[in-house]
């Protein structure tokens, strides 16, 4: 049964929007920091309820609440990279997705973005370290670049990678700075800075660290569709 | 004849890239903002020479520049906005690309995308002036922002059209700051942070201004095909 | 019997300012961070016995002062989201004062602004959760807007709510952004810039997390009296 | 005639929110940094015919602007500080309303608040050039402020002035801060920072060189009517 | 007897600069953040060892660190707000010197300063506790500040103590924002920005929190002699 | 006669603070930026028509305001460096101020200092263009500089001079850093910072270009006294 | 002969660094910004005079600036790019120096550079407009790049050209950012960002847009000699 | 046998760049940052398997690293300031390098440098603590400094001391700012501004805190050949 697209879950201290995937194709996800993780579970819970056929996603859990997360849904339930996946992954039927990462350093933001997109039905592969310092690593794979229908890049420190990556091949490219670096790289501005004047043109950018939503990007991009 | 991906034309001064579009599916365009008008015509004969079935585009250009382009290139020109596109518009091959911009300062940089666009063979609609503090002029045109097949929103001052428009569509969403606004917007920073911090997952953003870049990155999510 | 407004009680080492009620309308308030746990009960005692019908408010609160609090004032203390409030609240004579908030992690700013306007005899009532990346729910309370003497719109990330809420209500509105979000956030920088530039005319703004603050600007805007 | 609140007139490249009276008290303005005279004018006509009985303001007009609506509604023009406004002021109904501002280069932004007000039928008074250097020249006028309804201070440099009169007067206080000053003022930022964190809790904040913003949070909060 | 003012003593990791006091009216001090203990402890030996007859300060000391130098150096030691001072302090030969601070958040800083102070022979007082939001407790001692042959003002928050001070007496004023406040603040770049474009001329302004620099500043203007 | 230290005159737009001398020890001075050339000359006579015997300064005048100033008053004008400064300078009772600065583009920030110091009675003497980059030129003025009572020291670029002089002298030193550089000098930041940062310490720092603020600050170091 | 190292002329106003070149290898340059043409000539001269067989070098200079070196100097000027240098280029000692330029509105920074080089006796080679975006472009350099002894790269908006060409090369390479960009690129702090986090090791970077300094950077890298 | 400049291990999450001291002189290091215990020891294996005769060195290691660093490797093993260096460091072959630092706080930041620079075959000398708050223990040295090939200056707080030194000597200068310092330092950004904006010119700059880059930057610059 498909949920109306206006409708939400009213649990008094949170409205849980239902309705999202009717309208936007993706579910609701829960932003684990700064909330109990009681609060973390039950609105998993809710979204579990209201979309049984899909994976309910919660980012940046820590080990408080990735414990709970386990106690409440048991076998249920993937965590890594501080995402709580609850519920079985479909099997893919979008993509390919190719998410290429500058350095081993950033391979977290790169799982997460994984890791959302195959919750999302998409077919994601994973490509790292691959930094322009060694640009014959890069180019070695550039076949697998070019069959993918969507591209996300995940780089820190200059992120130099997806000026280069955008130049090489035609599809989409969504560019995820991270806060790998120290110094100059203030947290992460130095490779958004970087991408978002990037000399190749189409690239775009998503906030620092947020693999999650670079999935939720390429989800739109290939065009999954919400009839779970 | 297509004309090889890894080829370019040396000029000393300038090696314009015209193996990319078999490599990236558009063309180099000409950053006037820097250049002599020289530089830019020759530029632009140079593309033109290369891709003679393609609008050859140039951004940014001020009133000396335009008229060196309409001097060298006559009747071909079509400028507005700061672009000067010189060859004829092919008719539309993919989309709809639906342009929304939050108010009229924000004009020029919705017509920079929108041109672009039509350069790149995309049906490009624009519905103008539906920021949100009067939310029911965007309510309005839902029916036209849904059948986009990608959506480009551009906005200034706060910058929080884009988290409105996600919400309500499932097809990509290119966000584009403007340097509209005046005080703390320090030139176009504040929407620019606004729309890397979204509460809509999935927006992408590009640069300040970059209506061209927002351009391009749809004509890569819509699939045009280099075979011009 | 009313205190002189230029009256203060010298402890040496802090001046208590025990004529702001009658100058300003609302008690000096403890900001706890930076102070020992002794010198925030100590500040509490002076203001509790130059105003001992008024609820004595400390911000900001950790555990160990949370406890030194309880400890000397016992059943008389109400502490949450930082706040420590010592003595009855007052039944309210003010508002409605509406307080909005976009997220569940916004809430500790929100219930620091909520106790503040009740402490102050302010009828405060919450909604919370009305992000707008799922507009309809915010829409859903516009009556329950509309009925508000007075508006709080509290939110991180993005900090679009207040734009939205100031376009469909005719009451004032005080925007709070909070530190809540990540990466190109910069701790609270992006709301705070986004609510600055609002495009909905007559937005006013506070510090970011400051719920005091803002519960302050209401009471002075509902004409709350000193005459305790 | 009520203008319906969800009303608005479609220019095509502009779409006029004639219902915002109706929704929020006040009527659009048009803010003409960035637009064309013409199209400044065209607004404003709209604006005249939505709300004949209304001031129809333009801001941010410079002397071009300016001599296109003198030429287009003659005699009906007051004109300064940037402002364009086109219509009888109405007799106040509201206040009243005192503008403080700091030193003589801050006037320009006091006078676009005070006009502003004045045409929402607000009784508006300047009290100029009393900054915290010389603090007598604002303690003279003590009598003055605490018989305001609202205060609004205009401040640029250190932007010390509204934490002094907010710990004097029990009315809201808007804060404005302006782009007077060098150096490490940047541009209004040191002013914003400073009454952003100002020590007298219950300051509110605007835009750098809002006076406009100012004012119409200052109609909200003095609950000017919309029934004109 | 006089060291020689272009002597210093070589530890190898180290070189104390022994000939500072001839050349500049003060001695070395130990900045122990980042060092260890046992280099705290042993340069404060190599500085004992060459003006006997000073104290010797070490700033910023954490509770290891403190414990070392109390270990090391026994009685002779006075330790607070992060100073060690070793030796025993001299007569007060200079002042007064007024240091004034604007909330009870920023004592730490104004201890450091006066201990600092007073290690060079100044006679220093402190005034706590009156910021600006309750300006009458500052007048209240205006009679005491005028004293001063120099005053320090210490405030975190808006910063806006300095410009009211220096209005009202003519002594040279130092002014050190502090790292109190949160937010906006940004760590203290408010209050230093608001410091340095004070409408108050002749306002001088060291780094944040930094009531040791403060009070060397002062040492200079009170003219300490370096005949120790 | 001495002007009483609270008096102050009403000019409506502008309250001249003329009890400033009486209270710390400097008259105010016209800040010309954001002022028509009227409201200059106008204030300059009020300051004159006060204070009589004192040299009446205003500062960033442009040529407009230079032609307006030495119309209203003729010979009795000095204009220099942005300044222009009414009446007879004094002889000189204090110092000897030694103003230090390290490019020759430096020179009208120092001469702004210099021209305010002569203004208030101070033997102010140059010395130009001993940047740190050949040190030997400064080390030659070392006799120079050891005789000075107070220094200040102008700086642009990298602001290194201050921290060098510093530790050669014992006299208080009033560091003003300089717009002049380029690109990461972001307008005078970069010396700013280093100035507040100096490893020697006593450096004390005005705002970016603010050699008129250097000045007084020397001023009330010196102990000029208000007595005309 | 040689200037002995620690002699400077005086010029009362400016303090020629005559000992530079013995002390250094290279020889003083004017920076022309915010000097009067006047003042460039008159420095010009005495480096001339104390170099003779020196090409003397002023850089920023603008039209008015190179229009006096031109009379001045007559046929001996070279003036291109805001540099003018007089006296005769000497045959190249020492290099090859390669200048790497990302696009051709980078040009005139990379010919700051190259002039600034030719007159210190160096080989210099340009590579113009092998950004990124167009890998092919500068692999088909890559035998050039790898003969250089010290390479230059400059390059603006992603700045991302230092990082792959460091990974190529073994020579030293010296990054210029430049301020070509527009939005985010503030003014060349995004590509000076991207250049200090370098993936590739070994990157050292000079201030925006300063060609000047890289090239002195590259003299003393290739040890020219101070024997004029 | 030399190692194909080509070539790379592929551990599947990291591409170790083995063609690295082919291509470029230096082999690849270790941030062991974001990196646990088992990755860095892992890559260490790959890159002494790779090159037998190097020293592998990671960077940035905690406590756990470098247990695990000394576990795999034992008495191989050298480990100060974060940085493990495992196998035999060779006998000097270029140089000599000085490594000068301004404060004892900077030798963590220098001993990084100078264990990198003996990795890879340079003579690396350590001149500790002469900041330019007493000179003379600069001046002490500057036979010293003359003497070297190459210099690295390391410096935290006003990052002064490149400037000087640069003026003294005719070496290539490379000057690493740290973070070192409080408050306005902003984590480095203080000096690094410095030394972007030095009045000496020819001074390169690394990131903050960036000590090993410094030392592949003074390899590049000695020549340091790539035949282990």
């Amino acid at each position: 049964m498909q949920i109306e697209e206006w409708a939400y879950r009213d649990l008094g201290w949170a409205k849980i929007d239902v309705g999202r995937p009717a309208r936007t194709g993706t579910a609701e996800a829960v932003y684990a920091a700064g909330k109990t993780p009681e609060q973390v579970v039950s609105t998993l819970e809710a979204l579990r309820e209201a979309h049984p056929g899909r994976v309910a996603v919660a980012t940046r859990c820590d080990a408080a609440c990735e414990a709970a997360v386990r106690k409440a849904f048991g076998d249920n339930v993937f965590a890594e990279a501080g995402v709580c996946a609850v519920g079985e992954f479909p099997s893919p039927e979008a993509g390919p997705l190719t998410i290429v990462c500058a350095g081993t350093s950033d391979l977290p933001v790169a799982r997460e973005a994984e890791i959302t997109a195959r919750g999302n039905g998409i077919d994601a592969r994973l490509v790292a370290d691959v930094g322009v310092a060694g640009l014959h690593r890069l180019l070695d794979k550039l076949g697998e670049l070019r069959e993918a229908a969507c591209v996300i890049v995940v780089a820190g420190m200059d992120g130099a990678l997806p000026s280069v990556v955008t130049g090489l091949v035609s599809a989409p490219v969504v560019a995820v700075p991270t806060s790998v670096g120290y110094g100059a790289a203030f947290g992460g501005l130095a490779p958004l800075l970087t991408m978002l004047n990037s000399c190749s043109p189409g690239v775009t950018v998503v906030n620092i660290d947020n693999g999650f939503g670079a999935a939720v990007a390429a989800a739109r991009i290939l065009g999954v569709k919400a009839d779970r």
